[in-house]
Parts: C-alpha cells; sequence; structure tokens
C-alpha cells in the first residue's frame, strides 16, 4: 500500500509513524509512506497557503492552489495507481470500523491534512471522500490521518503478529470486548472472576458473550440496536435485563 | 494546565506534542506535559508490562500492577491536584467537543495508553473516565490520547490566536460550518459566490447560516435532531427542502 500525506507540518508524523506496527509494516515493504509539505507547491513568491475569506470571519483559510498542485505532482509520480484521496475534515462523514477496512482494501491512499480556520470551498472538488474522526475539534488534521493510517495499516494482511486479535476488537465483532484479566488472580482484594479460572470452555464462552453483551448494553445501546442478534444473545439479553 | 500520560512508546509523542499550538503552549508555560513509560514501575524483574489472559483467548493483556504503581507515583509528585485520570479504551464513552470543553477545566489530566489486546479488567477500578476517540480500532491508546489532549489545549485561554476561531468551528456551535472561499475568484471554472463579494453583511449572514444548515441538513441530520433550532433557522431549513 502507497499512502501520501499533504501536511504542512511533516515533523509531526516523526513519533508516531515511525513507532510500533507502522514502524514494522514500513520495514517489511507493506507499506510506504510519504509526506508532503503543500507549502513547497505555493505559486505564491513567498510560499503563502492561506488568505482571508471572502465575506469576512475570523481566521484564515487554506488557498486551492497550492493543493491542486500537490496533488498533481503526486498523480504524476504515480500515474498507475487507483487513488483514493480523503480530505480531513469536522464536516466531513465519521470515519470507523467499516471505513478502516474498505481503506485496507485500497491500492493508493492521499490524505491532505487541513490548518487555520478552513478549506477554500473548492479544495473539496478534487477529493474523492471528505472524513471525520469524530465530534470534535483539532487543530489540524494531522492527528486524524495517523488514526486513519493506524487504523487501516493494522487491517493489512500480516501487520498484527496474530490475526485473531483485529477479529475478536471492540467494533470488530459489532459488541464491546467482555472483561478480561490475567495475573495475579487477586490484586488489592479484586479478584479474577471463577468461571476464567475453571478451564471450561463452554462455560467460559458463554460469560464472555453475556459480559460482552452486557457491556455493550449498558455503555452503547446505539450498537445493539445496529446488529442482528442471534437466539442465544437474545436470551442472554433477557436474563441481563433481569438482574 | 498538567497533563501525565502513561504509555509504552514515549516516542510516539516527541513530533505531535512539539508542532504547532501544543508546543507553544508548553513555551508559554500553560501547559506542562510529563510522560512516563509504565514499564519501568513494572515489579517483574523481566519488566513485562502483559500476560496471558485468564479462560484463554489470542493476544495479551496489560497488568494491572505497572500502571497502578505509576499512578502512585503520579500521585506523589503531584499530591495537592484534583485528577482526572482517563483510560484510552474501544468500549469507553465516545469523546466530544462537550468533553473537551469539560477537560479544559481540568487542574490535571492523567491519560493511560493500552497496547496490546487489553486492559486486566481491574485497571478500570484506577480510573475516573474510560474514553473512546470514535468507533474504530487503534493499535493502541496513544493516538487517542494526543487527539484528546489537541483538542482541550486548544481550547485553554490565550493558546489560539483568535478566540473567535474556537467559537464559529463546526460542532462548536451544533451546526458544521458553512462553505467559505478565499482568493482567486475563479480557480479552475470554479467561481467563488457572488453574495459573498457584494459586501452585504446582512445578506452574507444568512447565506451563511443557511448553507451551514443546509450541510448539517444532508450530512449529519443527527446533529440537527439534538439541537434547539430559531424560527429563522426553522424558516431556513423549509427553505432548502423545498429547493
Amino acid at each position: 500500500m502507497r499512502i501520501d500525506v499533504l501536511t504542512l507540518f511533516p515533523k509531526m508524523f516523526e513519533g508516531p509513524m515511525g513507532e510500533s506496527i507502522l514502524g514494522k509494516a514500513q520495514e517489511k515493504g507493506q507499506l510506504e509512506i510519504k509526506l508532503s509539505n503543500f507549502r513547497d507547491y505555493s505559486a505564491n513568491k513567498h510560499h503563502t497557503v492561506d488568505d482571508y475569506p471572502y465575506g469576512g470571519g475570523a481566521g484564515m483559510l487554506l488557498k486551492v492552489q497550492p493543493i491542486y498542485d500537490n496533488l498533481e505532482a503526486i498523480k504524476k509520480a504515480s500515474p498507475d495507481t487507483k487513488k483514493r484521496i480523503v480530505l480531513l475534515d469536522p464536516a466531513g462523514a465519521p470515519f470507523n470500523q467499516k471505513m478502516a477496512e474498505d481503506f485496507s482494501q485500497e491500492e493508493h491512499l492521499v490524505f491532505i491534512c487541513g490548518h487555520y480556520e478552513g478549506y477554500d470551498e473548492r479544495i473539496r472538488s478534487l477529493v474523492t471522500d471528505e472524513v471525520s474522526i469524530g465530534d470534535y475539534v483539532l487543530t489540524g488534521g494531522e492527528l486524524g490521518a495517523m488514526v486513519m493510517i493506524d487504523a487501516t495499516v493494522r487491517l493489512l494482511p500480516e501487520v498484527l503478529g496474530n490475526e485473531l486479535s483485529a477479529k475478536t476488537d471492540s467494533h470488530s465483532t459489532g459488541l464491546l470486548e467482555h472483561p478480561q484479566y490475567t495475573r495475579p488472580a487477586v490484586f488489592n482484594d479484586m479478584e479474577v472472576p471463577e468461571v476464567l479460572k475453571n478451564g471450561n470452555h463452554k462455560l467460559i464462552e458463554t460469560w464472555q458473550l453475556k459480559e460482552a453483551l452486557r457491556r455493550t448494553w449498558q455503555r452503547r445501546p446505539d450498537m445493539l440496536e445496529k446488529m442482528e442478534l442471534t437466539a442465544e444473545m437474545e436470551e442472554l439479553l433477557e436474563e441481563i435485563k433481569q438482574e
């Protein structure tokens, strides 16, 4: 997979993009990430990338020209890849696990990170997707791009050591993950539930499913509403509601 | 404001935490961020921080002891601050702008970044909040902590150059932001709307409100449902639906 990131702050990516699985995926050659600073593409002799908004208002807007020319340079450098061009924007579609799965199937992702007050509207005509990582405002799109890259790259084949892990996480099964415990059996008077210590796999599986349902029902009923429940799930959920 | 971050990957924070407004807030003395690696607090001679889950299953879980002892060290170092201790977890409450505003009022925030398959359940008893930045799975909590820190710190007084900017952003007013334009007036046959060029402030304001409503109605009707609309908004929304 190839990833291009357009940003005014390429240094922000230095720590996150080298550590952990992203570093490993790049070492293994599964991933090539290229950062470009669209300030370098400004046609203006002062290399400005922003300007005042038409009609007045606070703050500055990113101009269309530097981003347009940066995208053209990427298209010229990789003429044959199918590109998905993603604008990071609080007004975009909410990013979710399904979108991460879609992104992980792509050949070439391009992320455009805004900064300052916002974008000249015409920048939206240059992209295939407008995406937001959540209902909150960030200083710029950089952290959002890192989040999407991390969520996407961990789904690439062989990036995570244990394939099973990605499939049982919260949001991958449609349920939040059940409580989990590791040693010691007692810590500050808090004990590991008996059922997890007795080695009966059928009982453990039922307990895990029930507790995953309980946590999802208590914390994120909106997620349960979107799911199709099996007969066993319906029954367990009834038990939980009675308790 | 004081922020502590517990992480196995302190290097991930190097780029993002030094650049942009976060760097400036630290230089101005408005913010002190301290990273600690909870591996340093492992009581085990191999400094292990994870172990196998009770009851079987894929992946490793973070143990409670290293995180417990790291938190105790922070409490000892800052005995007098009121602490909000936030566990980054996909099963947590969804982070949003309201939560960023709450966090920005706090004296001392502590973020715990998970990694590997998950947490020993008893770690949850050590925290005041469990929070998720969105419905997707990341390799670890580090990017989530950076996102929350960025969203929070930009709301501290005098961090953003222009106070007005934070208040008119998408998600701050309850509406997505209206389209905005900067020079040139024409780019690749795409023109700036006439109304923004004629200098009539009343007309511009109405256009901006209407277009913010249109964008929110088209993209995020869930946000409109949560809002109390003024009479003017109701009228504009009616016009939009007719168009």
